[in-house]
């Protein structure tokens, strides 16, 4: 058999001189082609070199699919430079490929070696499944690992869902600033900026921007702004925290998504979004990177089951419990907790990991907070003397929180009188403002986008959900 | 006719305690409504309140088009809380309007007031166009202005195109790193990010990523790494320059969109991208937002005459000249110029401005730029010892450069000897090792996100095309 496929190649390769200018294909478009095609041109890293006697098979990815293109060819086409990791461009015919495991082959007529690769000192290896921690070390080079390959594409995918899940539904997507002089919740360890010469010279104070300013924390006190005006606003940008920078599930730099949404008066219309926003986005990466996310749930994350259990979970309504009643569960477990579950008490990760297992390994909603423990700009339910507010965070299996959000208090006697028992008054005064001018009820939430991809995909260190690794001298590129 | 016309409102006013939940719709919904509809409600805020004897007219907005939705009353559900800019909801009937200019209008049944305005202290007031340095000054309630909503519109929908164009064409989606210890090209100052307990105890000089950590400049360098893995790749995200603080042009934050093509021999594959981005996006955004872009056209910069020359770009396309007949075209002008042209010096604005004003007021390449003029990583031409590189900008009538790209040096020893001269080769050797590991001829460009409204809508100051202004005390929120 490959005596007669090699014959097919060569007799075409004779005809090489005089063929015209070739039609260039992706990978991906030559994997999914329907018919043959006599001129293909197909650019791409060599993924594999296999010589025969009589052939030789090379494999090929250009980043479009995680399948490689088959090339079969002449021995004679082969040179010392035809190495794994360098770039070539072939030229020849597009056929059907007698394996059951491939749609089409490429024949080649032509092998032209683009950029040859120091495969000595190139740290990735033919045919080994490299460990995610291994690749790590190579931030300029792990891109072009099957696993990394795989992420980005599903991260891309992802990204376009969600502006698209936004656009479709009426959103008016705004660019809510990076650098900023509010910290929003008083959440953690602020970045601060300064300039460079500011940072040579600290003695002389003057800042660049009269104020003090930081990387933001959080868009939604800016969109709460927007919300005013086009009722129906998103985010989805970088956020920043400078604390536990060394751990498996915390960034320094990471995406979140926020929308907040006005004329809302309950909490359930904040959670369907949600539910809404989580689904569809699952549902178009799971359809257009099937062979991607397929990668992650067999070889990265096997044991988690992950796409079985995510089948039923878009199948099904989300769960939810309130605040009260999940502390209820906690104190009837038969489970010791490191942290006593407590009316009132912060939720510990150990608390939050019993609650989803109790539902099943689902997502579950954890509605109704203790007002104490959620900041100021959270709805009072009005339920108890301050007791507790229309606030809702979305627990998923491995991660935790995935999701926070809350009604805001949109009252301005309500919220003047809680800032000034916080001293903060005078920092948000504009805040404040807005309660004065055609207030209405509204809310939001912000999804973690590397904890969605996380948990989509079954991935336990953050790091390996984004482009670039970080927290390392090499690794900060 | 308003006497029938109320009638009509009033008949429907006494079944409204029997009224089912009336169905939903935004303000553009209800404006483009082929039919009429009984149980309507809308939420928004008053534009403006007319009351005559026989009948109250509304006009209300919810952001989700420039024009306003009107609403016919009987003047007895107005009510003191009834103001300009505050919050309703209106339930009625949408009925077919009698006058030209409108499609639908509402009737009426219920007015509730949800947020009351304090007018005497809202700084927009009811039917004024308030100038854009006017409006400039309330970063938390400008968008509430026609003006701000209009562009605030534009922008989104020019996100979303600008997302769509590089999807549609294969392109995957970077999140480029925002911090980075990397400053791309040594353009300008840079900010530098701390931790804050960092900046309150500056003799303790451990930095938290253990080297300095800037603010990106731009996603380039890292976009290139991607495109040896992926051939098509794109960013779009926020940089930053600690420059030039008070001027109309430049912002500290602003985006960018920036992509990176592979197995790219020649620069005008990159050109041919720059100008179907220009245009596709600029097509989606005039047909998405018509009015709201007739707007600017009209109001905001109608001596420019933008919109008719917009029309005459889109059709045409773009001139191209080299950087050496800009200098012979400049020499040849009339014109006495500030900085004297001569080949070997950068084009200042003046020289821009004359440019494209001598090719007729349109977008124009400029290409191949002297070699000592440009940053390491673009690509000698050879047509002389280091005599040019393959750069180019485009320019266009009133901003200067939108888009700058080249080709980038993919061949080793060029980079290697470059990157020595300069003194780089350690800062930048993972830049190096890409060249060593299947390295092909690749190019990419930017394009100022800011200078790409303010050139399609002929807005002169860049602050009044980005969400919230900045750089005084009270704007930065």
């Amino acid at each position: 058999m490959l005596g007669a496929r090699a014959q097919g190649g060569w007799r075409a390769l004779r005809r090489c001189a005089s063929l015209p200018r070739a039609v260039r294909l992706r990978v991906r478009e030559a994997l999914g082609a329907r018919e043959a095609a006599d001129a293909v041109r197909v650019q791409g890293w060599v993924r594999s070199v296999r010589s025969q006697k009589e052939v030789l098979f090379l494999h090929i990815n250009d980043g479009s699919s995680l399948e490689h293109l088959q090339v079969v060819a002449n021995p004679s086409l082969e040179n010392r430079d035809l190495t794994f990791g360098s770039a070539v461009e072939v030229q020849g015919k597009l056929v059907k490929s007698p394996h059951r495991k491939q749609n089409m082959e490429l024949q080649a007529e032509t092998i032209r070696v683009v950029g040859p690769c120091d495969i000595w000192s190139f740290p990735l290896k033919m045919k080994e499944r490299h460990p995610l921690e291994y690749v790590r070390q190579f931030p300029h080079l792990r891109c072009r690992n099957n696993t990394l390959g795989s992420l980005l594409r599903i991260r891309s995918e992802a990204t376009a869902a969600i502006h698209s899940f936004f656009q479709d539904n009426g959103y008016v997507h705004i660019h809510t600033p990076i650098i900023t002089s509010n910290d929003c919740e008083g959440a953690g360890e602020l970045f601060q900026i300064e300039t460079s010469s500011e940072v040579r010279e600290p003695a002389e104070k003057t800042h660049f921007f009269n104020v003090p300013a930081f990387l933001t924390v959080s868009g939604q006190l800016h969109l709460e702004v927007m919300a005013g005006a086009f009722t129906h606003v998103f985010t989805f940008g970088p956020t920043f925290r400078a604390e536990n920078s060394q751990s498996r599930r915390h960034l320094a730099e990471f995406y979140m998504v926020e929308a907040e949404l006005s004329f809302t008066e309950n909490l359930q219309d904040i959670m369907q979004v949600m539910e809404d926003l989580f689904k569809t986005v699952t549902s178009t990466v799971l359809s257009k990177c099937p062979h991607d996310v397929e990668l992650f749930h067999k070889y990265v994350a096997p044991a988690q089951k992950t796409k079985d259990r995510l089948e039923q979970i878009l199948k099904n309504k989300f769960v939810t419990i309130s605040y009260s009643e999940a502390v209820e569960i906690l104190k009837q477990a038969s489970q010791t907790f490191t942290f006593k579950p407590e009316w009132g008490c912060d939720l510990q990760t150990e608390h939050e990991k019993y609650l989803v297992k109790h539902c099943g390994e689902i997502p579950v909603f954890v509605i109704n907070y203790p007002y104490d423990l959620k900041p100021f700009y959270m709805r009072d339910n009005e339920d108890g003397p301050q007791h507790t507010v229309a606030a809702v965070d979305l627990l998923v299996p491995g991660i935790g929180e995935l999701c926070g959000g809350s009604l805001r208090e949109e009252r301005l006697p309500f919220l003047e009188s809680r800032l000034q028992r916080l001293g903060l008054t005078d920092a948000y005064q504009w805040y404040l403002d807005l309660r004065k001018f055609g207030s209405v009820p509204h809310g939001g939430f912000g999804m973690g986008f590397e904890r969605y991809l996380q948990y989509i995909l079954g991935v336990d260190n953050i790091k390996d959900v984004i482009p670039f690794p970080r927290f390392s001298h090499s690794c900060l590129l």
